[in-house]
C-alpha cells in the first residue's frame, strides 16, 4: 500500500486545519501548543510532502512517463519532485535556456523581442540583473530549493529610506528629490499630531476609556516624533541639514516641508508599497543572480530537460499523452502516461490540441498583464559613492516608475541599477520603443534624479515581456470574476493533462506560485497513479 | 606651504556651509546643483579631508611623535591617519586585542569580568556575535573604512516583520507572540480609520482644502488599508490564518485584533524603534563580524599597536607628553610630542595625570549607561527552519528586552542569536547576575516566544559591559546641561593631549562617533604641527 493514504501524507497546515474544523481554533491552539508549535504563524506555505521515494518501486509502477511543457521554475519542480520519486520525466523547453522568467541577463545574453531587432549584452563580467523575479519574501516555498541547492541567499533592499521620492506635476515639490526618510517622518508627524490633538480635545467620539485614550495619544507621540504639546515641529528621523559628528557638531535637523506641499506631492501615497505581505522586509535574493535557482534544477534534472523544443501539438488519448515538438529542425514526438503543461495561457493558446473547450476557452481569454524593466550599467557606483545609499530603490510618477539600486555587490567597481521596472501602460509605453529608444528614455528621467547618470552611463539591456518569445507578457491577470469561472477550470485537470505554473495559484507573479501549483500537481498525479 | 591652509582642506560640507551663511539657503541650492549635487541629502558626514601626504617631508616636520592611548576605533583612527600623514604614532593598548567595544566574540574567546569568573566561549567555529557595535548606517563614516579596508558588507537585517511582539501584563494581548507585521497592520489600520473618519466627517478644524482633504483621506485608505466606507476589518498585511497557495487556495486572511487589545498591548511604541535616523533600513555589517574592521586597522599598523599595556601614569609638559605603562610586567614609558587620548572616561578617571582641575572634574563626573549581550549558539537554526524567520529582531517587555537573529550565514546548520541585548535597569539585573544565572534567565524567558529554546540550546557567552576590565561602561551619557557644560571642556585639547572616542562626539555608542573624532583631533594636530 502506498503511503498517498496514510496521515504522513497530510502537511502540517491541513493537519491543524482539519483539527480546527473539527475542535475549533482553540483546539488547534493546543494542539499547536503540544507541538511546539506556540502561534499560528508558524504554519506556511511550505508545508509540501512530496510523493514517497519507494512508492513506485514496491507497487510495482515504475516506468511512468510524465512530459513536463516548459522549463520555468513551474516545469522545473514538477521533473524534480517526481523524478526523486522515480518517474521519467522529460522537459520540452521552447527557449535555448530554462527558468522562464527566472531570467538573469548577464555578459552576452542576447534576445530578440517579437517584432524586434536583436539584442547583446555589454554588461560587465559578475554583473547581472534579474528581468523577471528579483526578491522572494521568507515564508516563499522559494526558499527551500535555495536551501536543497545549498544556494547561499542575501537581503534584497526592498526597504531603504535613503532612496527618493520624485514626482512632477504635484504642487510645491514638484521635480524635487526628496529622501523617503523625509517624507515619512513629515507625513507621519503631520497626521499623528491631526488625530493626538482630536483625541485630546474629544473631538472623536471614540469607544475607549480615558486610560485608553492615553495610551492612543502616546502611540501618536512616537509615530509622529511629537512635542510635549503634541506639535509635529519635525524630526531628525527625516534627516538633518547638517550632519551631527564630533565634538560640538550637534547636527541640525532639516525643516520639515509644509503640510499642503507634502499633501499634493502623493509621496504618502508611496508607504504603503512596503507594507504589502509579499513586500515587507526581510526579502532575499540568491547571491550571483536569481538564475542560480534554475541552475540548481538543472544540475538535477541533466538531459531530461530538452532545450530548444517548441511544443507544436498537444494530444491525449484515454491511454495516455502525446506531445510533438521541433528539435534541431526536426519534428519529433513523444509520449507518456502524463502531460504537465507550464507553458504560459498567452502561447498555449496557439498551439493546437484537444483540450476541451472550457478549457480552451479558458486558455483562449486569459489576459496577460505588462511589465518591461532595463538594466543600465554604470561606470562607476555614484548611488553608493555620491549618495550612500546601497540597495534600495527610488520611486517617482516618470514613465520610469522605479529604480532598483543592486542589493549585491556593494563597495564593487561598476554597477547595473534597474532604470526602470514598469508595468501596465507605462510597459507598454517603454516597450513599444526601440531598445535604443527605451535607453535614452530611462537615461533622460533617471537624470533627474540621478545627474551622474550623463557622466556615467555604459550600456544597457532592457526587456518587454509581452515581447518575449515563448512568454508574450508579465503575469497572468485574474478579476474575481474570472477567479470564480475560467480559472476554476483551468485548475482542473483535462483528463491526462494538468496546468501548473503561477496561473494556477494565488501567488501569481512570483516563483511561489509556480513551485506550489507544481507540487499540487505533482501529488495529484501521485496519488492517481497509486490509486490506478 | 602646506595644503592645510588651503581651500582642499575644506571639507564639502563645510564649504556649502560657509556659502550658505553668506549666500543663503539658495546660494548652496544653486552651488550644489552646478556641482552635480542636486539635494543637500548628499552632504554626509563622511566629507573628511585628511592630512596632506608629503606635509611633513615637504616642510621638514618628520620625526613627529604621536602617542595615542587605546586602540579602539577612534585610536585605530588616529593612528592610521596620522601613519599615512607620515607621523610616527604608538598605540598603547590595555587588552590582549585591540577594538576595544568592537568586539565579535568567537570559539575561543575568553574574558574575566570585573570581580567575575573566567568565561571561555564554547562557541562553534565560524559562528560569532557582536558584543558591541553591531549595525551601521549607510551614512556613517565607519563604513569608509570597511570599503578602504576592502572588507565586504552585508545588509544588517534591523527590520523584520516576521519578527515578533510579546509583552506580560498588558491586557488581553499578554503572553501571546504576535508577529510585527500582525501589529503594524491592526494598529496602522484603525488608526488611520479614526483619522480618516475624522476629516471625512469635519469633526476636525484642519487648515486645508477640500481637495488636499481628499488627498489626506486616500492617503489614510492606504496606509491602514481600509476598505471604500473607510472601514479597517483587517488586511492581508498582516498575515494569513491560511496561506495563498496554489489552485483553490485563496487564503484566509487572519481575524484583527480587538482595537482595545491592540491599543492595551502596548505594541504600537515598538513600531518608531524603526524609524530613527540612525536605525532606519538599510544598515549594514562587515561579512564575518565587526571586528574585521579592527583587523582591517591593524593589517596597516603593524607593531604601532602595542597590546597588553595599560597606561598607569601621562603627563605633559611644555615640550612634549610623557605616557607610563606597563608591560610585560615591567613599567615603561614612552615621551611624544602629542597625546590623543582615547580611554574611556570611567577608566581614564583612575589613571594619575596632570589635566587641568575642569577637565579633570568633567572625567570625573561623566556617567556611563549600561548595556548586556548573550550569544546563545543553537544547534539548528530553528528560527529559519521553522519560523521562516532570516535576521531581524523580536522586541518583549521581559527583562531580555529583545532577541535579535543572525543576519548573516543563512540555511547555516547552528547559529547564534543575541538572547539579550539589555540596557538601563535590566542590562544592571543581568549583569549583576553570574554568567549562568544569565543564561539561565535568557532562556527561561526567550523560550516563552520560542519553545524551541528547550530543546536546542548549546552554550552562551555573555557580556556586561560596567564589567568589562578597561571599558567600565557601555557608552557615556549627557543631558543638555552637561553637553552645554562638562563636555565642552571634554572637546578642547588639554595642552598637548587631544580626546577621542564616541564620547568626544554627537553620534555617541557608534563607531562613527570616534572616527569622526579622531578625525578632528588628526586635522587640529596637523594643523598645529604644521603652523608651529
Amino acid at each position: 500500500m502506498s503511503n498517498a493514504e496514510q496521515p504522513q501524507d497530510m502537511t502540517r497546515r491541513q493537519f491543524l486545519s482539519t483539527v480546527g474544523k473539527v475542535g475549533g481554533s482553540l483546539a488547534v491552539f493546543s494542539l499547536m501548543g503540544n507541538l511546539g508549535l506556540l502561534s499560528p504563524e508558524t504554519m506556511k506555505a511550505q508545508d509540501y510532502t512530496p510523493p514517497g521515494k519507494n512508492d513506485l518501486a514496491l507497487s510495482n509502477r515504475n516506468g511512468k512517463k510524465i512530459i513536463i511543457l516548459g522549463a520555468g521554475i513551474a516545469g522545473l519542480t514538477a521533473a524534480y519532485e517526481l523524478g526523486k520519486a522515480g518517474y521519467q520525466c522529460t522537459v520540452l523547453e521552447a527557449k535555448p535556456f530554462a527558468g522562464g522568467r527566472n531570467w538573469s541577463i548577464r555578459k552576452g545574453t542576447t534576445n530578440q523581442e517579437i517584432g524586434g531587432a536583436r539584442q547583446y549584452s555589454q554588461f560587465g563580467s559578475d554583473l547581472y540583473f534579474n528581468a523577471g523575479p528579483m526578491r522572494i519574501p521568507q515564508f516563499h516555498s522559494t526558499l527551500e530549493y535555495c536551501r536543497e541547492f545549498n544556494i547561499p541567499i542575501e537581503p534584497f533592499n526592498n526597504v531603504n529610506d535613503s532612496g527618493y521620492y520624485y514626482n512632477e506635476n504635484v504642487g510645491a515639490l514638484s521635480g524635487q528629490k526628496i529622501t523617503k526618510r523625509a517624507a515619512k517622518a513629515d507625513v507621519r508627524g503631520y497626521v499623528s499630531e491631526m488625530l493626538a490633538k482630536a483625541v485630546n480635545q474629544s473631538a472623536l467620539d471614540l469607544p475607549i476609556t480615558p486610560e485608553e485614550k492615553e495610551k492612543l495619544v502616546e502611540y501618536l507621540r512616537r509615530e509622529g516624533d511629537l512635542n510635549a504639546d503634541l506639535f509635529y515641529r519635525g524630526s531628525s528621523r527625516g534627516g538633518y541639514k547638517e550632519e551631527p559628528g564630533s565634538r560640538m557638531d550637534a547636527g541640525v535637523v532639516r525643516d520639515p516641508f509644509d503640510l499642503k506641499a507634502i499633501l499634493q506631492s502623493g509621496f504618502g501615497n508611496y508607504f504603503s508599497n512596503e507594507y504589502g505581505y509579499d513586500q515587507q522586509m526581510m526579502m532575499f535574493h540568491p547571491v550571483g543572480g536569481m538564475d542560480m535557482i534554475v541552475k540548481g534544477f538543472e544540475k538535477h534534472l541533466g538531459n531530461r530537460v530538452k532545450l530548444n523544443a517548441p511544443v507544436t501539438e498537444i494530444r491525449q488519448s484515454a491511454d495516455g499523452v502525446r506531445v510533438r515538438f521541433t528539435q534541431n529542425k526536426k519534428e519529433q514526438e513523444i509520449t507518456g502516461d502524463y502531460c504537465i503543461c507550464t507553458i504560459p495561457l498567452s502561447v498555449l493558446r496557439n498551439i493546437p490540441s484537444d483540450f476541451s473547450s472550457s478549457m480552451k476557452s479558458a486558455i483562449q481569454n486569459a489576459r496577460y498583464a505588462s511589465a518591461g524593466k532595463i538594466g543600465l550599467q554604470f561606470k562607476r557606483r555614484f548611488w553608493e559613492e555620491d549618495e550612500l545609499l546601497f540597495g534600495g530603490n527610488s520611486l517617482t510618477n516618470m514613465d520610469i516608475t522605479q529604480i532598483y539600486y543592486p542589493p549585491t555587490d556593494y563597495f564593487g567597481k561598476k554597477g547595473i541599477l534597474l532604470g526602470y521596472y514598469a508595468t501596465g501602460a507605462n510597459a507598454d509605453k517603454l516597450g513599444n520603443m526601440s531598445y535604443i529608444e527605451r535607453e535614452r528614455h530611462a537615461l533622460n528621467q533617471g537624470a533627474k534624479i540621478h545627474p551622474q547618470y550623463k557622466t556615467e552611463f555604459e550600456n544597457s539591456f532592457s526587456i518587454d515581456w509581452k515581447k518575449i518569445k515563448y512568454q508574450e507578457g508579465a503575469w497572468v491577470s485574474y478579476n474575481a470574476e474570472e477567479r470564480a469561472g475560467m480559472y476554476k477550470t483551468l485548475c482542473q485537470p483535462d483528463n491526462r493533462i494538468y496546468l501548473a505554473g503561477d496561473h494556477i495559484s494565488h501567488i501569481v507573479a512570483w516563483q511561489a506560485g509556480a513551485i506550489d501549483s507544481a507540487r499540487a500537481v505533482v501529488k495529484d498525479i501521485h496519488q492517481r497513479v497509486m490509486k490506478a
